[in-house]
């Protein structure tokens, strides 16, 4: 089992990626040409779409850096687990535009789900990946334990993508609950690791 | 209290997301059609306020690496703290593309003393969470000491701010004028250690 | 002979390169108008070529990432080996849009093939550079050994090329087919690793 | 005298704005509508100005990374002064699509060899500031020695400038020349630290 590559340069791929995601967002806020104050009302909702956004790929970085921090080494299929993840995070400025340029219209809602569902199903795999090579005994594997968040995620999203059609509130609801639920996802790694030192 | 993660992922992250904000302003530079020296003269005010841009967020790179050179180690909580400091950096091309194409209006300059301002605001917060782990008796807690220009920068945006919509030319004055007070941040952090080496 | 440099600043500025490479390819995906699902139906192509594209500069990256990690010091000409196979990286994203918006025309087609092959033979430049500094008996030189699949790509590229202007399908087949012989790339630089443990 | 600081943040976070600069420049290449080879014909002088300003980049992250590995520590004013030159480099995208765009016509030519003559100026600045720490006695000042390329540079790009509404390819022709004299630079540094070895 090859099991050879430090995690450095995967990290530090992935920040550059996570950081142009997090920032070419900001592009999609059309510079107004009038001079009023209020020019910046019609930029409302592109600009609460990126807030949202930017909350989600932050949690992500601080979640991929908590797991990172903890694995020793990684092999081939880690890095293509970890660039599977970026490609769906990459998507989210995207879908961020196409949902906040339409006040949150169904179609775009249900779409911008569909992303984080299919970043939130990547992240697992990546998580698996890497717990495989480290043992289910490792730091890692008893930081994440049953995973309750990281399940109950996806099942949320799954009933947000059809709800958008029904109700646009209740959808957007529950993607800032999942932000929220994440906003200190890191405990359990640090808890771990607290532990470990005693 | 978990404080467990060493800052090198922070930083290059940080680095990453400041690299990519200063030079993505560079992009509001519209390349003239015309093909003699006077048709750069339209784009003096958008230069004006990408050398002032260029300079605030070279001020922030500086500060946060200095900052970050007496920090041991962080934790999740700092990391959002950094993530709310990158937020409002992150709109700083916005404003600016705003303010210069804009000629300096009331309503963009005092937007841009806004963003200018929450920058500042987050700064500071940034600050206190990584004295909160290290103690007041820290080399940083000592460097910053009672901190008059982090105080004085804020006061000196919210005076600027109401000011744009009476005289832009005080207004502007005012971001120059603290721009410059900064452009020699961190003689302080480096005295500090300069002065535990001996 | 100079060769005094490490490679962890070659490494930093490839992923950096890389990470914008990959990431900026999806400004091309102009978000819709209209907010119907059926929107994104003329995204697919474009869409099918940035999946593409993603998957080639992620061998790209994975690659590089091996063989520099067997690589303990480079030089002068190995830094712009590097660049060189980073400029022809650089040009993928023009090459997939000009082939997505057009539906896999065959003039963008065969051009796509043409960045590939370029970057394919500026790749095997650098990997020959980096062997002439380690010897022949190095464990890079060892892993690559007679190195078919590096070989083999650039015929089938040169295949590709003119078929385009024959079967659109043909052609693209065989970029997707290069692009599956590469997915598990890495597997010899990581077995003479094991090997050199045992 | 404070000289506190490491170089690794300075290395990363200059790789950060050099990778961004290199890479967007390629987004000035718009992506033709046409879907026959000739339709890249008028695009041949954005791309000969992108070779140009990639070589000339390239040549400045090569230097600036020989430059650094040789060293040990820097201080508030250095990271100025490397801003100071980021600055510079930021604006050669600008001017390289303006040129590019404009069949190197004479004042977009001219403004090119502007922004040339200034970065090479905060490059020898930067130099003078990192020698100043380290004594006239250091390895990188008897590397760079009477520096005779470095002051032949800013000469020949102030003939190129006024050349350029003259004769445009005399005036291309320098820059062409310049780039080729650097295109080897490393070497000095490389035999100052083999020399050492000794």
């Amino acid at each position: 089992m090859p099991a050879v590559l430090g995690t450095s340069r995967l990290e530090a791929f992935s920040d550059g990626v996570i950081a142009i995601i997090i920032t070419i967002m900001v592009l999609e806020l059309d510079v107004p040409h009038a001079t009023t104050l209020s020019a910046l009302t019609p930029l409302v909702p592109v600009f609460a779409s990126y807030i949202l956004s930017f909350i989600y790929i932050g949690i992500y970085w601080s979640n991929h850096h908590h797991m990172l921090h903890v694995t020793p080494r990684v092999e081939g299929g880690v890095l293509w687990a970890n660039l599977h993840l970026l490609f769906w995070l990459s998507l989210v400025p995207f879908v961020t535009a196409w949902m906040g340029e339409n006040h949150f219209a169904a179609a775009p809602l249900a779409t911008y789900g569909f992303v984080l569902l299919m970043a939130g199903i990547a992240y697992v795999i990546l998580q698996q990946r890497i717990i495989a090579i480290q043992g289910e005994d490792s730091l890692l594997a008893r930081a994440i334990g049953p995973d309750l968040k990281g399940k109950l995620s996806p099942i949320l999203y799954i009933i947000a993508i059809p709800t958008a059609f029904v109700s646009r509130w209740i959808s957007g609801a529950i993607y800032v609950i999942v932000a929220l639920t994440w906003l200190v996802p890191d405990r359990r790694i640090e808890r771990a690791l607290a532990a470990q030192e005693l």
